[in-house]
């Protein structure tokens, strides 16, 4: 058996860690032959519930499962990680600013940043997946200073697979028979699915469906996915999100197909004239734990004009948090 | 590619079908290489969240998830279905009799059982999750007399994996390292946690821990364990519940290990002088897609009292059923 590895989940007690823990455990993200230690990490308020959280994952009996540490001590919780899934991070609530929400999380994934910093392991990676997730994935990445932008991600692979699902759905096509298709930017309304370079059973996507479609109503549709989920389960996104969260670090590790890439929000380097310095969403394609953009795709007009509407977003979010960086 | 198979789950918007229905999608259940229609069936106040369910297992993207049927129609839920996890069921509440409760779930698992015999693949192999379980599913399979009692199972695996979960932490051994541990009877907090049969690391369960121990903490804790959860929670147990589902449809599909055994309540044929037509949990090993009952356990005073006293509560609660039978 493999020496296990740590994984700390931060917001593990919440909806999306608790539908992230028990496939974890189960050897889901990291294979079957792959021990684990879980470090879940909550506020204090949250701990009674984690602890419940614990006993459950225990009373799964998970031959993988080695160890589960539950704190809401950064220090503990992120030491010695070799992957950070920081989940928890404070919702939007009626009435409250923008700039206050980005604030208000930047206050959460500054300290985070910094535990992970000064406590995980050198080979650490971490996923941002709280909201706002690039710009928490930025600030945690900012305040690392010791370890390397490319071992902080943000999650955009939920997108990608809404747009996946519903792509296969208009065409009547397994979700798997789709390719290289790219969610870019920021994980948000702005963010822009891109069918451009897809391929769909070997077909080029944008000869399969309807121009017309794809911009008034594939893209509206993908974008606002959130909110009638919301609508539909009076409850927002847990089981997908977490699904994706595997999804984006089992490509990370383990790498994507030869012929596909998939979506992550990765620190720019100025692909595709994005502005360096900002946590924005590339096609990449994984390879032994590493992963590259896909460079030299061909971007039209329409596609240029969205990736900088959702560039234009993420630098307004940086601004706000400037001083968190 | 194999053809895909078909499940129902009833309740399938609640925390032990949302919890469950992922990861059987994602082939935790049946194999990476199965794919699998889902038919989620719910009651009708429920069904646009489960609408929310539908659309959230959609955007996970999964490979092997070839459809997704959602009903609250039995005849149209449980058609052609391969296997059958009846989740759903109406939760004990305040001041409420418990011949009311055996009555009220009497009249949901009556009606899946016919729609059982009377759509569902003559194959089918049925779970009923659901409290009272073991109750539950005899009303259930007594309704489906096309069928062989054979077919119908109650969940006593969260039982069993609680117990290895208690036992690997008393002797600080891995779970996967404890074989032959048995849970008999009822789903309740009459079940007899039995290690009497039970090796840790290929020694005798019983000499290496304190039987007093055995006897006055380990039983009541195992017996007791879900309210503790919810003590914790907040929230009945919920993934632990599904993980258990799956572990004892995979045991039952795939089967058991050969120095190993699980505990499945099923169809008592009279083993260990148990009256027949309870739904009763024994020690089973499962092969081919078959399970049997380990017969020539010695049962010491102890444990004889201990099941008896099970079946006492079952006998009764078949009692208090009977016009449903």
């Amino acid at each position: 058996m493999k020496p296990a590895v740590r994984i700390a989940i931060t917001g593990a007690a919440g909806n999306i860690g608790y539908a992230a823990a028990f496939r974890i455990s189960s050897g889901e993200m990291l294979g079957k032959d792959q021990p684990v230690i879980l470090q879940l990490i909550e506020i204090e308020p949250a701990l009674e519930a984690l602890k419940g959280v614990e006993m459950e994952l225990l009373d799964c009996a998970f031959p993988l499962l080695e160890e589960i540490i539950t704190t809401a001590d950064l220090s503990v919780g992120f030491k010695d990680v070799d992957y950070a899934l920081l989940i928890g991070s404070k919702p939007r609530t009626k009435g409250m600013e923008r700039s206050d929400l980005l604030n208000d999380n930047g206050k959460i994934f500054g300290p985070q940043g910094r535990a992970i910093n000064d406590h995980a392991s050198r080979d650490v990676k971490v996923l941002v997946i709280g909201n706002p997730a690039n710009t928490n994935a930025l600030i945690a990445m900012s305040n690392a200073p010791d370890l390397s932008s490319a071992q902080f991600t943000s999650m955009m692979r939920l997108d990608h697979n809404r747009a996946l699902n519903q792509l296969a759905l208009k065409t009547d096509t397994p979700v798997s028979d789709i390719t290289r298709l790219t969610v870019w930017g920021n994980h948000s309304l702005t963010q822009y699915p891109d069918i451009n370079h897809c391929s769909i059973g070997g077909e080029s996507a944008t000869s399969l469906v309807d121009m017309s479609w794809y911009r008034e109503s594939f893209l509206s549709k993908v974008q606002k996915r959130g909110a009638e989920i919301i609508n539909a389960r009076g409850a927002s996104s847990a089981a997908s999100a977490a699904s994706a969260a595997i999804d984006h670090m089992r490509a990370w590790v383990f790498g994507t197909p030869d012929d596909d890439w998939t979506s992550m929000g990765i620190a720019s380097t100025g692909d595709y004239g994005i502005s360096e310095e900002l946590m924005f969403s590339f096609p990449v394609r994984c390879k032994n734990g590493d992963y590259e953009v896909v460079r030299g795709l061909d971007m039209n007009d329409f596609s240029q004009e969205m990736i900088q509407k959702t560039e234009k977003e993420l630098l307004e979010e940086r601004e706000a948090v400037i001083h968190l960086l």
